[in-house]
C-alpha cells in the first residue's frame, strides 16, 4: 500500500486532509484501524472521551484527533498525532487510499435478461440473473448487480449502483450516483384503499397507485428499505439524501436535498421534509404534514403535526427537544409528586381512602414483558 | 385515452361513479392528476381543507370533491366539479380507465425452474429465474414473477401475483387474488427457542416450527413484510386483509377478514385480531392476546392486553384513545403541576430542600439524540 | 410415523424427554398438534392458564403439561398427561420425530455461478441461480439455497444454511451451523457520513465502510434483518445468538453469546451487548453504549445509556422495569393528580383562572390517528 509499497508517511496523509502532525511525520502508515485492532504501523482515531481507555490500551502508532479537543490529545499522548478539523471528513479521503473501491466490470452478463427498447450504456455493468424490463435506460458506469430487478420504462443514472436483490418497479428513476443496497425496493404500491362496510363486513378496495418514484442524484437507500410510488404523481427524494436500513417512505412523500433518515424510520404518506432534515433511528411522521428545513428529530420520536425550520424535536408526539427531556425527567418524579400531594392533603385535613397508597404502587398488567 | 381518443366527457365519468357534475359535463378529461400536476384536460381532487391553497394554484380543469363538504366545493370554485360520495372509491373506478393494469403474459419462462409434481395452470405466468418447489400448484391467471421463490407443496391461488423476489416457504398457501410485493416472505420460521443456563452460559435450542401460513383470498402483503409459519398449526390471515410494508406477523397469529396493518406494524406471536381491525403505522401487539372486531389502534401504540370490539386505542401500553390524548396533554403540564405543588407547600408551611427546583429542570442524560 | 407405522406409545415419548405419563402410556401418538387441531391420536400441550378453555374443547388424546403447574394438570383432566419440566425443550426432541428436517441435497446446481478460487465442500449444496464471489469458502453440509448471494472472500461455515434470497456482502463470515432466512442481509455498509454545510446546503459525504461482519457459530438471523459491516473493524455476533425478523444491527455492534433480539429490534452503531442479553420486540439502543450480560429489555423500550448486568429494563428511555410500570400506572392517574391539586388549592385559598379545568381536558391535536 502507498507510493513505495511501505505505506504512506504520516505527514503525507496530513497534507492530503489538511491536518497537522504532532510527532513523527515520517512514520509509515499501512492502514487505518480501530483502536483495538491497530498496530504500530496503523493510524487509528479518538473522537470521543468514552474511548479514552481504549486509546491507552491500543497498540496504534498514530492516532487522529479533532483539533478542538485538547483532552483527547492528552489521552492519546505518546502516539504520533494527526490533528484535523473533522475526523469523519478526513476518513472520506484516507480510507480510499488503503481500500480502493471495487466497481463491477462493464458489460452485460450473458445470463442477464434485458427487455426490448432498453438503452444500456456500454460502460455499465449488468450482473448475472439481473432482469431489466422494456424501455429502460441505464447510464454510463452504472451497475445493476446480480439478481437485481429493474422494471420497464425506468431510468438508472450514470454511476448508480444497484446491489444484489435491489428492486425498482416500473417507471421509476434512480439518479446519477445513487446506490440501492440489497433488498431495497423502490416504487412498490402505496397503501391506499377505499373502505366500506358491506353486509356487515369491512371491505377494502385498492386504489390503483399510478404515480412513480424519483430519486434525485446521489441518494443512498439502505438494506430492505421501501419507498412507495405516488398514488397520483411522484414520491421524490432530493439530491444527496441518505436513507438507512429498514426505512419506510410512504406514497407521495417529498424529501428535500441532503435529508438523513436513520434506521427503521417511518414516514407515512404525503410527508414533506425540507432540505437537510435529519431523523434519528426509528423516528417517524404520521403523514400529511411538513417538517421544515434543517429540523432534527430525535430517535424514536414521532412528528404528528407540521413544524417549522431548524427545530429540535423529541417524544411521541414530538415536542421541543428540551420540553421532552423535562417530561422524561418529570415522569421519573411522579412517585414523589403523589407522595407530596398526600402529605399536603394530610396537612390541610383532606381525607382519602386508605386503598389509595396501595393503588399508587400497583402497575397492574405488566407492559412489554420480554417473552 | 377514452372512447374517442380525446378522453372522456366529465359527465360520462360522473355516470361511471354515480356522481354529479357541477359545471360543464362536456369537458374532456384525459387523465387524473394531483393538484400540482394537473392541467385543464385533467381531473384532480380535493378531499381535505389542508390542500385548499393548492387547489387555488392548480391548473386543473375539473376537480372531484366529496358531496358532504361544501367548504371544499367553494374552495374549488371556478372549476368544473365532480361531486361524489366517496372520492377514494371513485378513484378505484376512474383510474383503471386511464391506467389499464398490465398483467404478465401467460406461460412459463424457459429459465424458470419448476419442481416435480407441480400443477401450473396454462394461463399462469412464471417469470425468468423464478424457482418453484415440488408438488406446488399455481392457479389460473396467477403470476410468479421474476426471481420469486415458492417452496414445495404450496398452493398459489387463481389470479394471485408474486412480485419479483417475493418468497413463500414450503407448505404455505396464498389465496385467490392475493398479492405479495417484492421481498415479502411468507412462512419463515417463527422465533421459538427452549432456553436454559448450562455451565454459566445461556443456551437457546430451536423449537422446530412445523406449522404453516394460510393467506385467504385477496390478501395483499407489502414490501419486505414477514409472516411467520405457525410453531404448530397455522398462522392465518383472513380474506381481504391488507398488510403494508415492513410488517412483522409472528407465529400463530390469526387475523380476521378485512384487517388493515399499516407500515412497520409488529404483531408478536399468537395475536388474534377480529374482523376489520385497523392498526396504524408502527403499532403493535405484545402477543398472546385478542383484539376485538373493528377495533382501531393508533399509530405507534402497542396493545399489551386483550381488548373488546369496536374500541379506539392509543399509547404504550395502549389505553382508550381519549385517555391517551389526555395523558399526552397532561405530560405537557407536569412543569406546572410541580410548580403548583411547590406553591401550595410554601403556603401550608412544608419545607423542602433548595436543590429541589434545580432538579426539576434537569433532564439528565439526553434521550434520543440524533447522531 | 414412528417405529411401527402407528405412531409412538406415549410412554416412549416420555422416556425420550425425561418426562412422566399420568394416564395410559400405551396410547399411540401420531403427531403433535395445537389444542384446536388435535385429535385422539395427537399429543397437544397446555402451558399457560389462558388456554384452559381451549383444552376443555380440544379433542386431543394426550396433553403435555409442565411439572410444576398443578392447576394446568387439573385443567387437562380426562386426557393422558405427559408431565415434563420444560415443554419447550421437550418439543425440541419430540417434533423432529414427526417432522424430520429436510436438508437440500449436496451438489452445485448447474445454474449456480461460483467465482474463481472458491472452495466449495463436496457435501455442500449450492442451489439454482445462487451467486458466489471469488475466493469464498463454503463448509461441509452447508446450503446456499436458490438465488442467495455470497460476495467475495467470504467464509460460510459447516452446516450453515442460507435460505433463498439471503445476501452476504464481501469479506464476511457466517459461522458453523448458522442460518440466514430469506432477505437477511449481512455486511452492507453502515450509515456513516461526514456532513457539512456548503453554500447554504447540507452535504453528506460517505465514510467508506471498510470493516466486515462475523457471525460466530449457530447464529440465526430472521427474515429481512440487516447486520451492517463495521466502519473499521468488525460487527460481531456471538455464538448461539438468535435474531428475529426485521432487526437492524448497526455498524460495529458487538453481541455476546446467546443474545436474543426479537422482531424489529434496532441497535444503533457500536452497541455492545453482554452474553445472554434478551431484547423484546421492537426494543432498541441509541448506540455507543453497553448493556451488561443477562440484562432483559422489555418490548418497545429503548436503552439510552450503558447499564450493568442482570438488569430488567423498560420504557423510552429505558429505566428499571418496576419503575417503568409505576410510571405507566401513574400516567393513568394524572387526571386525578390535577383534580386533587385543584381541591387543595381551593382549600388553602390559592386562586386560579377559570380556563384551567377546561385546558386539562383538552388533548389538542390528536396524536397517531389511524388513517
Amino acid at each position: 500500500v502507498g507510493p513505495e509499497g511501505g505505506g504512506y508517511p504520516l505527514a503525507v496523509l496530513a497534507a492530503r486532509v489538511g491536518g497537522e502532525v504532532a510527532g513523527d511525520g515520517e512514520r509509515r502508515i499501512a492502514g487505518v484501524r480501530a483502536l483495538a485492532d491497530a498496530g504500530p504501523e496503523h493510524l487509528s482515531l479518538l473522537t470521543h472521551p468514552r474511548y479514552r481507555r481504549q486509546v491507552v490500551a491500543s497498540r496504534a502508532g498514530a492516532v487522529m484527533v479533532p483539533a478542538g479537543k485538547r483532552a483527547l490529545h492528552a489521552a492519546a499522548a505518546g502516539r504520533d498525532l494527526l490533528v484535523v478539523d473533522d475526523p469523519a471528513r478526513a476518513l472520506t479521503v484516507l480510507l480510499p487510499l488503503f481500500h480502493p473501491q471495487r466497481r463491477p466490470a462493464p458489460g452485460v452478463h450473458p445470463s442477464a435478461i434485458v427487455g426490448e427498447g432498453c438503452s444500456i450504456d456500454p460502460t455499465a455493468h449488468v450482473g448475472p440473473y439481473a432482469v431489466i424490463g422494456d424501455g429502460t435506460t441505464v447510464g454510463a458506469g452504472a451497475a445493476i448487480e446480480a439478481l437485481a430487478v429493474v422494471g420497464r420504462d425506468c431510468a438508472i443514472g450514470a454511476g448508480a449502483r444497484l446491489r444484489p436483490h435491489a428492486v425498482v418497479y416500473d417507471g421509476c428513476e434512480v439518479g446519477d450516483g445513487g446506490e440501492l443496497h440489497s433488498g431495497a425496493v423502490i416504487g412498490a404500491d402505496g397503501f391506499g384503499f377505499a373502505s366500506r362496510v358491506a353486509g356487515g363486513a369491512v371491505e377494502h378496495t385498492k386504489v390503483p397507485q399510478v404515480g412513480r418514484v424519483v430519486l434525485e442524484a446521489d441518494v443512498e437507500v439502505g438494506v430492505n428499505s421501501a419507498i412507495d410510488r405516488g398514488a397520483l404523481g411522484e414520491t421524490r427524494v432530493g439530491a444527496g439524501s441518505k436513507i438507512d436500513n429498514l426505512v419506510q417512505v410512504g406514497h407521495n412523500c417529498r424529501l428535500g436535498r441532503g435529508v438523513l433518515l436513520s434506521g427503521q424510520v417511518g414516514l407515512a404518506g404525503s410527508t414533506v421534509l425540507g432540505d437537510g432534515v435529519a431523523m434519528g433511528g426509528r423516528s417517524g411522521s404520521s403523514g400529511h404534514l411538513e417538517i421544515g428545513a434543517g429540523t432534527q428529530v430525535a430517535g424514536t420520536s414521532v412528528v404528528m403535526q407540521s413544524v417549522g425550520e431548524g427545530q429540535r424535536l423529541g417524544g411521541v408526539p414530538a415536542v421541543d427537544l428540551k420540553a421532552w427531556r423535562r417530561q422524561v425527567a418529570q415522569l421519573g418524579r411522579l412517585d414523589e409528586v403523589i407522595r407530596r400531594l398526600r402529605a399536603i392533603e394530610r396537612r390541610v385535613g383532606i381525607e382519602r381512602g386508605t386503598d389509595d397508597e396501595a393503588a399508587a404502587g400497583d402497575g397492574g398488567e405488566t407492559p412489554g414483558e420480554t417473552k
